[in-house]
């Protein structure tokens, strides 16, 4: 059984690492569509184009299920995909929310993603959200501690303080930062993790065969990439990597 | 005579901008790839490819001149424009030169933009290079003033303090923060915008019909895009926008 997981860029790399923590030798290949990464800022319209186009590039690679570990597209393309394949589809969307809903004291559960995400109507159980739309430039540049990551998470995160008493993290990219916003709410808010969520719940459906593939297919591969790669996945994967076009 | 003018996005209306100011009249079309902007964090090859679909796309509304308003395009692939098309092409970067050498004291000149720029080898002359990769996405999301900017700003220039009499705005976004670099540089510093200078450089070649084209294609269009356009050319374009495929 091969797993295929894609995502805008590299955000998805968070469901991988928790993916391969927690069902290692599982076979997947993964795909980032880091030449046109963000989607989290564009029409709804072209974000759906180009889920379109990154599931195709999954079903012609014959996988067996598929993981979209990007929340943009959760959010607004998840019809897209799973018209486009035959396969199972999981988002990081649902195993999100009944965590949340697990967790939550008084019902108060609050958003934060891109602004594509936070305005789409994916989410309807949470009371308050806001877009934190610097943040995923910021981690890509590698800003994950430090004054300017600061000053963002302040901005983005005051308003959630005694508004809410659990938070769903809705950007796979956050995990990188998931202990600075901890930090900065200080234990007032739970954090839910939508990669350990999504991995947790999709672990019992992954069959384990004797060959494991693990590969890393990306439209863009610049100089950056392996510094990028290896902050998100926390190990070096340039010699499973390949550059395709969509 | 119709003149085509193209960036990765937006940053290239501050030359839309300079281009009215200085020749009202002239016709013109903008080609703006905002559904896969930014270009400046993209390996050369992927830029490459994108400035040639860029060209087509230009030579295909039959333009007699182009201006490339992106510095990145300018500086990995400007012989990829030249050769797909056959009309006269200007880039930002020569008249940026040519007015830095003229103004500089001592011959120090820095150049600052985005990564893909400064690792470039256009831009010979400068003797100090930084790239800002921050910057883009900050003035997109509409951080022109305020905290944020001018912590950026700082850590951005703070190494071309005393070293250089003279540096290049190396990106057309930048020139919408001209005055907060110029404060937080207190004088010591001559700037160079090169939209300036490049619509400088080519207003006596350009040719003013009777009939006054002025059109805005962009490959993505979303709710911010109003906002954004107004930040940069400080007009509403909506009526004469159209959204197209490359």
């Amino acid at each position: 059984m091969i797993v295929g997981i894609f995502d805008s860029g590299l955000g998805g790399l968070t469901v991988v690492k928790e993916f391969k923590r927690k069902i290692p030798n599982a076979s997947f290949i993964y795909l980032g569509d880091t030449a046109r990464v963000p989607y989290g800022t564009r029409s709804a319209e072209t974000i759906r184009k180009f889920a379109e186009e990154d599931t195709q590039f999954l079903v012609d690679k014959n996988v067996d299920l598929i993981l979209v570990a990007c929340n943009t597209v959760s959010s607004l393309a998840i019809d897209v995909v799973k018209k486009q394949s035959s396969v199972p589809v999981y988002s990081v969307i649902e195993p999100a929310i009944r965590k949340a809903l697990d967790i939550t004291k008084n019902n108060k559960i609050g958003l934060v993603g891109t602004r594509a995400t936070v305005n789409s109507d994916a989410y309807k159980e949470v009371i308050l959200r806001s877009h934190a739309s610097m943040l995923v430039p910021l981690i890509e540049e590698g800003f994950i501690s430090g004054p300017e990551l600061d000053l963002f998470i302040a901005r983005y995160l005051a308003g959630f303080i005694a508004k809410v008493d659990t938070l769903i993290l809705g950007c796979t990219h956050y995990s990188i930062i998931k202990d600075q916003i901890s930090n900065y709410l200080g234990g007032s808010i739970d954090l839910v993790d939508p990669a350990v969520e999504l991995v947790n719940e999709i672990s019992s459906k992954i069959i384990v065969d004797d060959k494991s593939i693990e590969k890393y297919y990306l439209t863009d591969v610049n100089k950056r990439f392996l510094e990028t790669a290896q902050m998100f996945l926390g190990e070096d994967i340039s010699n499973k990597t390949e550059k395709v076009s969509l």
